[in-house]
């Protein structure tokens, strides 16, 4: 029961980059079978995951990979228009499968994902987001512990650069899932519905495209109700100026030491090109099989996703990326968590605990659904200048 | 013309006593005469500001005040509920009026105020509010001057003690004008309303009522959307937790040092009062006459109300309690601001250039009704669970 699990990765890119930590270094995990276009990124999972006696595949068609008796579940990591196709052949060949937030683009790609995986009667997860960030699990297992009453009141605020990290030109079209609301907005709203139960009622917001030369969204602000009576204000820019993890003692989204004083250098990178091929040709630099395949030192920190304060009736809780704050009304403390020797780990412990226990997961078919619908409702309220109600809302498992 | 103002206080209350420092040491303002119904408070008022050959004068009686030939002009400080009263007092005295915020708690106040104020031929002010705040004022000239382009998005939290001082029981009763809203939202709203350019046009909120003991708002969240296309996202806590003077170098509202290891003061202050009179005799140890009359020592930095990123379409603006922190696209620079010798002097410096050499006041009458409309606009959206449109708001003047 505590076999590791068989894993295929479909689509070696970046964000497999950013769980290759994880999926490499995790116990319960065995990276067995991979798909991608790009021969040098099978060439390097061959490379980096064959054992002896044990090759480890890379396929240049999905389908074959997907066909694979010997892989038991799929981390598709494509891009987010392909998800629903790839999820429902995962799901025809009897995989469980773990798809890349955001889920999809509409709220049918996301029904028609639950119906595949459910008529296949295969687990599907979505993740990585940061609601698997140890620091808030936590704070939701305080909440949950009565011992400071509801949660009444959440601020969440993310400054970044991430409109301008390199982008392929896709990313930067909204209607093809680019821009900071299906990408960013789905790991804050992740964390904000974890942490105040998961459905909400309302939604009104603003977003902001202040870039003609990047036009797609950069930054929202959007104000949130929850059923219980709970508030989110969630606050994000990507336009790489004030960095939130100046309040972080410069510990970074991946529990990283970050450089203070490295200021601009995402735009300083854009700058020297001039195309976007040119661009997207540097977004390649910093993928698997190009980039040097980093198997990073351990984190110093937990993941995060900055500056969140939780108010309940009796506390205040500050998610850190090395505990969570606690303010009481006498007294105040950390609650320390030591830096994880796997990073992200608690994606892989979910994935293992549903698939291996039967374990319900937290972070479902349905719940990564309720959280597009609140990214969509972001898009959707700020360009109507009205406010949504959300209709698909799940609550917390 | 660069004569002193002769200023008459009407209340030598709490608010006088934040306000004392700035009116006693400034040297375009001279006290000259008050009313206030405590005996103690007017023998201290008139030891203090008796000058050789020209006695304060400490009435009893309000009408009296506004009767003494010798002042100029009138600071309101009494209970927001009499500023209508005592307003229109001033102004029939045709004396000019500097009137504590919230200006009032209904905008039938505030006009009557204004066509008192207007058919008097006098100035009428509101304040002190921290938009008065040279921090707020510079990064208002900075945008102003156009070369970070227009500002976009402003997000603004303050968590605080608030509603742990010693309170009297009016003041945490909504329907008089307590609770965080009317007293605390009338500073955050008004940095808001400086930075975007004063005119809302939508207000969604939520309050936070979570001690029954306290049956007021003592928190609320809401988002703002202005007229040129800004949004604003306010929260504030007054239920002394998380401090978010944290994040300011323990730097506190006052432009003072604050202790970071005296947590939980507030509470423990009023953990020792057992009904509603002792709370309000304990408030009254801080009042002009009981507590020590501390003309404190200059301040450390500027006055400032929470932390607040402003983002322009070209930078984000910091302001900060010793200066204005610009993150431009290539570098980020501190434009320092020196502590001031007179705290909150922009108050006076306001006031005396519109009494002595007729420049227009930004914190009019009108402006303060339209902070006034955004307050009861936030208590308004969140009774009802909807959005509300004012229809007040004047432009930065």
């Amino acid at each position: 029961m505590s076999e590791p699990l068989r894993l295929g990765v479909l689509g070696l890119g970046r964000a497999f980059m950013l769980m290759l930590p994880t999926l490499s270094q995790h116990p319960l995990c065995r990276l067995v079978a991979a798909a991608d276009p790009r021969p040098e990124a099978r060439a390097q999972f061959e490379a980096d995951f064959s054992r002896p006696g044990a090759p480890a595949r890379a396929y240049a068609e999905i389908e074959a990979l997907c066909a694979d008796p010997d892989v038991e579940a799929l981390y598709i990591a494509t891009p987010h228009q392909f998800h629903v196709e790839h999820v429902g052949l995962a799901a025809r060949h009897g995989k469980h499968i773990l798809v890349e937030k955001p889920m999809a683009l509409s709220i049918a790609d996301c029904q028609a994902m639950i119906a595949a995986a459910r008529q296949a009667g295969v687990h599907l997860m979505v993740g990585h987001s940061h609601s698997f960030d140890t620091p808030y699990l936590h704070a939701a297992a305080l909440i949950r512990s009565g011992r400071f009453g509801a949660v009444r009141m959440i601020t969440a605020l993310n400054y970044t650069d991430f409109l301008y990290r390199p982008r392929r030109p896709e990313e930067l079209d909204t209607a093809q899932g680019g821009g900071v609301v299906f990408s960013q907005g789905a790991h804050q709203v992740d964390v904000a519905r974890l942490i105040a139960g998961g459905r909400v009622e309302s939604v009104r917001a603003v977003t902001g495209r202040w870039d003609p030369a990047r036009p797609t969204e950069g930054a929202y602000q959007a104000l949130l109700t929850f059923e219980g009576g709970a508030s989110a204000s969630l606050t994000y820019s990507g336009y790489g100026r004030y960095d939130s993890d100046e309040q972080f003692g410069w510990l970074g989204e991946l529990g990283q030491q970050r450089d203070p004083d490295n200021y601009g250098a995402a735009r300083r990178g854009l700058a020297k090109v001039a195309t976007p091929e040119e661009e997207a040709a540097l977004k390649n630099t910093r993928t698997y099989g190009v980039a040097k395949s980093s198997v990073a030192a351990a984190p110093v920190a937990h993941n995060h996703f900055g500056q969140v304060v939780i108010s309940c009736e009796r506390a205040d809780l500050r998610p850190l990326a090395d505990g969570v704050m606690v303010y009481a009304d006498a007294e105040r403390w950390l609650e320390p968590l030591p830096a994880p020797s796997v990073p992200r780990a608690e994606v892989v412990d979910e994935m293992h605990a549903a698939i291996r226990h039967g374990v319900a997961p937290l972070h479902t078919g349905e719940w990564g659904m309720a959280t597009l619908e609140i990214c969509l409702a972001i898009l959707d309220s700020a360009e109507r200048g009205r406010e949504v109600r959300p209709q698909y809302q799940v609550a917390v498992g």
